[in-house]
């Protein structure tokens, strides 16, 4: 049968399943161009409003893997693991996570992204440190791989030019937030990486991407089947993002934050995701007997992080920038913080310089926010509750805005109620 | 507030009301191209999945209206009355109805379309008159319609320049059928063009748009709301689209039973409809006197169509092309014709030549159906039933697969109930 774009919109539109035929070659005219964005962009806001079944979203993850090459991690000696996060506030997990498992005896190769809106990227924070470039061809990640064990950089074109594509086009199209999409565009770039095992960290809360845990769940589940069908023995965690993860949300505060827990230190939080993640990633890889915990504490983590980062022309000894001008706000009152805003936090740091408007922006490396005390933790009235970072002193106020009712300080400690880092497992 | 082509897409797709301001900026941002095709079809198929309330549609057709030129029939000594049809097969009302009502005394400006589907077009079955041309400047139109009484013509580009843009996105992204969007690009166009009167003629049945009389009475009511609303005095007339109109469906046979019509004779639905539609033109109009029967009867409307062709270079005199082959389909069986199906003969005469299936493809001006026998008329077995009509006779097994299934023959003549020509009338 002759496929034409406007019979496959109709289909979605008219609540009805795309077939295997109509998903692989709307997918392949697409990434040639035959296809036009005007009718893709309908056709994603058609599935955003009326949904995909399992089969149609495992054949359009299949169709955009198809639509590129795939990555062969065969020739390592090592079983390989890799981990994905839907994106967050201070979420520097990647950081001190890719090297810790990479000494437990896996291969991590992290292909990461760089940061849009309110949520920071991989690649921005490694950036902070002198000399590190993100772009390696594949023989190089192949090489960094075998060498030191880990390699975290920026996704080659090749890998599922279809997604590429697409996540543009939803970007700028108010298609962003379909399930389906977001499943599909994460597991066809993990799957044409090919990774062994997969470890999916989906967040929930005001700082995520899913608001809410039935969301979140949806996402998680709708993932793990796609990488199983793929033979990929994919996990997820649903992760809470209400707060900011750690103390530090910014480009090289995120690093500094990242070294301490490397370096065996390092907020409670951001250590225990990330023993959590590591932990996931070894049993997905069948490494149970590691113990990731131990890596940090004796320094092997550390050493794979210095490799790693040499590895890629960085300079593990530099001084990190810091920032030009800080500005400290203080508590208002005395009691218990009860509560402090991801989101808020996330957008204030994006407007000090840390994130990026548009996708050619460049961010400030030094810019962001500390955190001085977490929700849970006794404040004093005038003691410093957050120091915000930027070279550019004008763009305070506006950060500032950002930060308006972002936290609660309460006289009655019971109003809080502590959040577990990892609310639930999904396998 | 700063607009983002995002957040108004985001606010439909989430079911939420566009606001005066968003529907303004909207679409002119998407007249000045500063809003993409890709994030317009976007929120057209929001708008066709989530609907527009009544305020959303009259500002939505505002706001087209506002992105052109507006026309000014105040100089004419007549009222002005228009009518608009959404389409159908055999549809050549357009043709007697113009000069008949100019002959009852009104100004009937016609900005009429091209055929595109299995719907003929008015300008298409006019081209089929030698030396006739659609183009006019508004100065001709206004000198013809002031000399006439009646213009025939093709839509400037001033008129509605969003709607034109918008159309013909919708054209190839699956976003055609949106009741709010079909509705505000026919009221935007009739609105600038300045008419005082307008009667809607909106198609059901198989060979019509809106296939179910709850639909039709839904796009009919929000376009009388929306004439109203901008002091067009605005009635519509549901029509019966079940089979085809007359007996014939193709450009120059559609001109030659117009003049049928004209002559004082012609098919009884076309003349009732012709006539019903004329009543309420002149009723609109203010011109309640009038008595459009006698207007055909004694020539008039006739004298009126010959000096409107002769004002846009047409030879009313000339013969009209006839085709170079035809192919008879008899009928199977005795028995009552109990339906001929108006979707199947019109993509029957489509393929045949007498439509487009892209804007820029000619049509054939001798191609077509006509037909031997309506629904309820006895037909005998062997006798014409429909005669095809081609200049490219490799066209005839394509037609004839359009008209497999498309007629019923009972020997039970109670099994035909007859349908009125008008079902419906709202105002």
């Amino acid at each position: 049968m002759a496929m034409d774009a406007i019979s496959v919109i109709r289909t979605k539109r008219d609540r009805g399943e795309l077939s295997d035929e109509q998903i692989d070659w709307v997918i392949d005219a697409y990434t040639r161009g035959e296809v036009a964005d005007e009718q893709m962009s309908a056709l994603a806001m058609a599935i955003l409003l009326n949904g995909m079944n399992r089969r149609e979203i495992a054949r359009w993850t299949a169709a955009m893997i198809a639509s590129g090459e795939r990555m062969d991690f065969s020739s390592l000696s090592r079983p390989t693991a890799d981990k994905h996060s839907t994106g967050g506030v201070g979420d520097k997990i990647t950081l001190p996570l890719a090297p810790l498992v990479a000494a437990c005896g896996a291969a991590v190769p992290q292909l990461s992204g760089r940061g849009l809106g309110h949520t920071g990227g991989t690649l921005d924070k490694l950036e902070s440190i002198p000399g590190w470039r993100a772009l390696l061809s594949n023989e190089e990640m192949l090489r960094v791989l075998d060498e030191v064990g880990a390699v975290i950089c920026a996704a080659g074109d090749g890998l599922a030019p279809a997604d590429k594509k697409l996540y543009a086009l939803r970007d700028v199209t108010g298609t962003v937030e379909a399930i389906p999409l977001i499943a599909s565009s994460i597991m066809s770039k993990k799957i044409a990486e090919g990774t062994g095992s997969l470890v999916l960290d989906v967040k929930v809360g005001s700082g995520a991407f899913m608001k809410t845990l039935e969301d979140a769940r949806e996402l998680a589940s709708t993932m793990v089947g796609l990488g199983t069908d793929h033979g990929v023995r994919t996990v997820a965690l649903l992760t809470d993002m209400s707060t900011p993860l750690g103390l530090t949300a910014g480009n090289a505060l995120e690093v500094r934050e990242s070294l301490e827990v490397l370096a065996g230190g390092g907020p409670k939080d951001v250590v225990d995701l990330t023993l959590a993640l590591a932990r996931e990633m070894l049993d997905a890889a069948g490494l149970t007997d590691a113990d990731p915990a131990k890596a940090l504490a004796d320094g092997s983590a550390m050493d794979v992080w210095r490799r790693m980062i040499s590895a890629q022309g960085g300079d593990p000894d530099a001084p990190l920038p810091t920032s030009r001008e800080q500005h400290v706000v203080k508590a208002p009152a005395s009691g218990t913080l009860t509560r402090l805003d991801a989101y808020d936090v996330g957008v204030a740091a994006w407007r000090l310089g840390a994130g990026r408007a548009r996708k050619e922006d460049p961010v400030q490396a030094a810019a962001g926010i500390e955190l001085h005390a977490k929700p849970g933790d006794q404040v004093t009235e005038g003691q410093p509750l957050l120091t915000l970072h930027t070279d550019t002193p004008d763009r305070f106020p506006y950060a500032l805005q950002a930060l308006e009712g972002s936290y609660d300080i309460t006289a009655d400690a019971a109003a809080f109620s502590p959040s577990p880092v990892v609310l639930e497992r999904i396998a």
